[in-house]
């Protein structure tokens, strides 16, 4: 029910995917609704169920506010079929808030894990030949406001099973955004970070990494406190905005640079596909039992047929297990340097 | 002695102001090179005094390494000059940590400051008609790593008196950079710092403001812990870089683009001015007695003729002292409001 036209493209999503993939849908919301919606659309019966939640969480609505007064929020009811096992991963395309309130509330958090890191997906610079395979995870970039060094280190471990089981990213690189490269900048609790994160025998860090290596690809994955992370984000994307709204007012300038932009359009369009981190679909939501998968709220039919597809390959690929594996051998390490050192 | 290009750009800039403005200039580096330079250039010579010092902090010296290894370093000389008020403001264009750590060893900080705020310049959409006399002022972007709620009401002081006595903003709106504009936003630090901020009588504050405000013009100056500020400033820097390194790209691919490119060169142009942060020279570094303008490493004579006039600017215009008065009348009710409720 979440979404900017829901639930008319998460319906249309579903219908879809059953046509094309074995992937079992419960779709969760208003059942008169949802069924009305999904007689208009050719589908595969047998792999979509619905669920009932006779309430929505709006994207104006208070999270923690909106979800005490309607326990049956379709959020909620997700929320918890997941926290139980019914269902393998959870899906929306609605409000980020209530999204990670909910998920925190009803699906079990990995053991150790104090903080869930969200993650966003950004285009890094082209490489030579134009392609661009190249993606940054960036966690948190708002699921928390500020993190202990041991919160960072399990987010290098989360973006690490993410990026090399969905993003087939051999050894992920690891970035410390920082406000320098020096091993020895930012606070104590940044110091500190960096240590953990450089004598760690899992991760390939590459140490501290600036705010300008996020687009042009310095690591793989970057971890940061969601204060910072959610602010660079969207510092990007105002940029973009600005450069959009320039080239909309330069037409209007004179011919010369009118003809300019008409012979360049495709061009543009190339450009504006590959610099939206929006179009990227899903962020995952990281540090919880189950894969959780945020899609943008402007989300169509096909992006969130993609986020689908990534929340059931998080799921089928372990992704969970190995973040519990990660930190659950961090925690061993921990324990034995104790009993060495007398600590215990 | 400091920038990409000195001492011969700083010369420079010195002889073509002595020509043009009535600023007595002290250039300080090793006194040979800077008078055979400065006899290379038309200049005023009573309007240019050379102060000898013998040492150089490097770009890449580690700062508080390189100042007590180099008591005589040029930005320590500089630096003294300042605080002892044979100088009235200090500009450079040298390493940014030594300038910070110079200026904070040898200028008294105003009472009441713990943290100074280096403030960047950064220009925002441009208005109707393509005119853009907007800026935005970030503080602070690196001067500090994290901050009190306090610190935070006083680099809005400190934006305040710059923005409205050296760009000329009547009443300079104030924003607090947050992960969302509601006013429960962010961790209990931020939360402290928007009742400190929404409480003030000077201030014209407009409440949180998020990363894709700054670019997009949602307030004349917007205050941050340095962490913060420095990564969003660093993350903008390489959006730009890659936007532009797309061009070059595009530039090769086919004729058409090319074709577009070249009709569109002056436009393009004129973009790269308008959002290359760089361009705008001095960042000024606020919370001391006496004015402080960084001066980006590439400024030419040019752009470091126009930091030395903002210094100049700065320090007739009393931006220091604005600041002190703001923070003795902030201090004075926070101690009248300490008696009315029998702290003291």
């Amino acid at each position: 029910m979440g979404g900017d036209d829901a639930p008319a493209q998460p319906v249309a999503a579903a219908a879809l995917s059953s046509r094309t993939t074995s992937i079992d849908i419960a779709l969760v919301g208003r059942p008169d609704e949802l069924r009305k919606l999904l007689a208009t659309h050719e589908h595969a019966p047998e792999r979509i169920e619905i669920v009932a939640a006779s309430e929505v969480v709006g994207m104006h609505d208070k999270p923690r506010e909106a979800l005490d007064a309607k326990p049956d929020a379709s959020i909620a009811v997700a929320a918890r079929l997941v926290g139980s096992g019914e269902a393998a991963a959870l899906v929306s395309a609605g409000s980020t808030g209530a999204l990670v309130l909910a998920s925190a509330t009803h699906i079990p958090r990995i053991a150790g894990v104090e903080r869930t890191g969200l993650a966003a997906v950004y285009p890094t610079r082209q490489r030579e030949g134009g392609s661009s395979d190249r993606f940054a995870l960036i966690l948190d970039v708002g699921a928390t406001v500020r993190c202990r060094p041991r919160d960072l280190l399990f987010f290098a471990y989360m973006g690490h099973a993410y990026a090399s089981r969905i993003s087939k990213v051999k050894k992920p690189t690891i970035g410390l955004l920082n406000m320098g490269t020096e091993p020895t900048k930012g606070d104590d609790g940044l110091r500190e970070a960096y240590r953990l994160l450089a004598g760690d025998p899992l991760l390939a860090f590459v140490g501290n990494v600036e705010g300008c290596d996020i687009p042009t690809g310095g690591a793989d994955v970057i971890v940061c406190e969601g204060y910072v992370g959610n602010v660079a984000l969207k510092m990007a994307e105002g940029v973009s905005e600005v450069f959009s709204g320039l080239g909309k007012w330069a037409f209007k300038q004179n011919l010369l640079w009118k003809a300019g932009l008409l012979l360049l359009s495709g061009g543009l369009k190339q450009l504006k596909h590959l610099t939206d981190y929006r179009e990227y679909g899903g962020a995952p939501l990281l540090g919880l039992e189950r894969p959780v998968i945020k899609a943008h709220g402007r989300s169509g039919a096909g992006a969130l047929g993609n986020a689908v597809k990534v929340a059931a390959k998080a799921a089928r690929d372990g992704v969970c297990e190995e973040i519990r594996a990660a930190i659950a051998a961090f925690e061993q390490r921990e324990g034995d340097r104790g009993v060495a050192s007398g600590d215990a």
